[in-house]
């Protein structure tokens, strides 16, 4: 075999399988691209239930998605698949450029796991199940901790262009998902009352607001948006 | 200032701010240990708000502990710090020795973050709280999604002496002092009914009980060991 084709081979061994929509698959494609790494795409469809297949439940037994292949290695979690890509592929580095750097990206992203998605969660599937009405005390209370953390990183954002250190990394990858979600859940009609402080965020959080912009024109987004949302 | 002074203050350069029977906390101490690097050690009280003080807020506006602070840097969040401990100080490593064992250390830590830690936290809050009774069926199912995780880890252990790899990790360190503390809550009288098909785990979990054998004969594991505990 020729090196060039071994090159070839080695480098489109990554093979990525993701849902349209899920945050969390989102983060991995904004990942590859940043890092130039060449894959290929396999788009599961949710309500076809794919992402339940025995393929996909032989690599995660978990049936979730995203799930990275990388030749016969097989990473699942998105943070864990950041995690890889970054220690594996490190030529464009997506946790920073010194070990305190690393540290507090990866400090951010936990903050974010533990005090921001659960509501998020909560809030998003809310709105797509047409039950605001219903758990508006305790959606409206989600929405104040989601505001709240969302002030924390518009703090941030007001400072600098990335949410940690210089440069676009893994936190910003994590988090911009989350938020594209939560504008897209918002803007429901059903929604109006509850997003009326978030929305629109040029005017409630300006700095996050032009950080999506930032990210929306990186090189390789227009491949990563979720494809269902077009329609 | 001399070289020696200097590599002295360098490698005590370590605070850790920690709390008593604290999982988060016993994971960062057992990490510390394991790489055998010196630390200042600050136990904070709980019951005394110690965690919340000033000086602690301007650490971690959150009031959680534990925090790391290594010269002026100051970094929280338990993973967080594992890996910032990971990257800075790599000659014993917790997060193995590869690019792909970095990723499954990582995918089953987020994996336990997500599938098993709420339902841990459930079950502990409500035995220390007395609200066994009041809950009792939200925690019978809580008990039951602990079980089936651990079912998975102690079909690992009964293959290998630690959870991933061939060596005591990060992963290790994350999940043990979350055993032990569903141990110390499943050993209250009033959790009799709700620990019958995890207790003794030297019959439930036979895997599971010599792993945590093994830690237990880790030298230093002694001085992690939640002081308050022993009374």
């Amino acid at each position: 075999m020729a090196a060039s084709s071994y090159r070839y081979n080695y480098t489109m061994a990554l093979t990525l399988y993701w849902g349209s929509g899920s945050p969390f698959s989102w983060r991995v494609l904004l990942a590859l691209v940043h890092k130039r790494l060449p894959f290929e795409s396999q788009m599961l469809h949710f309500d076809k239930q794919e992402h339940q297949s025995p393929q996909m439940l032989k690599m995660n037994p978990r049936g979730r998605v995203p799930v990275l292949k990388d030749g016969e290695y097989v990473v699942f979690e998105s943070v864990a698949i950041l995690y890889y890509l970054d220690t594996k592929y490190p030529a464009i580095p997506i946790f920073g450029t010194s070990p305190e750097e690393a540290g507090v990206i990866m400090r951010v992203i936990c903050e974010f796991q533990s005090y921001a998605e659960p509501f998020l969660l909560k809030i998003v599937a809310a709105v797509f199940a047409n039950r605001i009405a219903e758990d508006v005390d305790v959606l409206t209370d989600a929405m104040h901790v989601v505001g709240r953390e969302a002030r924390t990183i518009e703090g941030r954002l007001s400072r600098e262009d990335w949410i940690v250190g210089e440069h676009y990394s893994a936190l910003d990858m994590v988090i911009f998902p989350w938020i594209q979600l939560l504008r897209r859940a918002l803007d429901h009609p059903a929604a109006t009352e509850l997003g009326a402080r978030f929305l629109p965020m040029e005017t409630n959080y300006p700095a996050l607001a032009r950080w999506i912009h930032r990210i929306e024109s990186l090189p390789g987004y227009e491949q990563t948006y979720p494809p269902h949302w077009r329609d």
